[in-house]
């Protein structure tokens, strides 16, 4: 495997910094204006539109990209802020499901959060543009996920 | 400013959780293989292409679409950490400058950093769709930087 080209180089390096500097903006978004940081906010999507709101800690992690202590402590986290619980089924591992008071802040910061999205990515760009962006997203995903993250 | 049609969300949501994931795997690596953050990473990068290798604090937190206290806790670690040193310049405000250690640093995780954004990102994609996606990032990225964060 070797390195990349320069014209590589600079699509990655553009890529990344886009993506670096959105992300950070709509961090500070959320947290000045609901009090959740990016992570957290995922985290409460993904539980509030799971089945029966509640989730393996396993599959959210996957679905985050995080490791597993990283899952770990981000739910403890979460866990001492009410936003979820952390419940033990046997022998599936470990749950977090969403709190009533989990549930309360995802709608609150939603609108917010979605109107944020529209400005600084999805009015920036035609459909067209939105969904060539997309496609290519879902293909690096698709092959993120088929890989484990290391334990 | 209205909320998300379904269709915006669905390609909004495939575009940030891949940019998640593959920060979350990119910073596995970087960290396993050199003890770096991808925020260090990031700053060291910047810090090694700039001119005399140094930058201001405030050109340092645009380019990462960082806020002040953000930018300047950063450097705080990075600082004690021995891979940058602040300088003060009269009227000009604090400038980050590189370190040989920081130099050293940059020089050993670039190699393994770069296959890594080959294996997972680059060679996911034609030479076209590559080209495509770094154009639509640039233009997001340009409005991102006309506006100032908060401070």
């Amino acid at each position: 495997m070797q390195g990349l080209t320069e014209r590589e180089l600079r699509a990655w390096r553009t890529s990344f910094q886009m993506l670096q500097v959105l992300r950070a903006r709509l961090g500070q978004q959320l947290q000045a204006d609901s009090g959740l940081s990016n992570a957290e906010y995922s985290v409460l999507v993904l539980l509030s539109e799971a089945p029966d709101r509640r989730l393996r800690a396993y599959e959210l992690g996957h679905a985050a990209g995080w490791e597993k202590s990283r899952t770990h402590h981000q739910l403890t986290r979460m866990c001492k802020r009410g936003l979820v619980t952390r419940e033990r089924s046997g022998s599936r591992g470990v749950y977090a499901a969403l709190t009533e008071k989990g549930l309360t802040a995802i709608k609150d910061a939603a609108p917010g959060h979605a109107q944020e999205v529209r400005r600084l990515f999805v009015d920036r760009l035609t459909p067209e543009e939105l969904d060539q962006f997309a496609a290519i997203a879902a293909k690096i995903l698709d092959n993120l996920q088929t890989q484990q993250p290391p334990q």
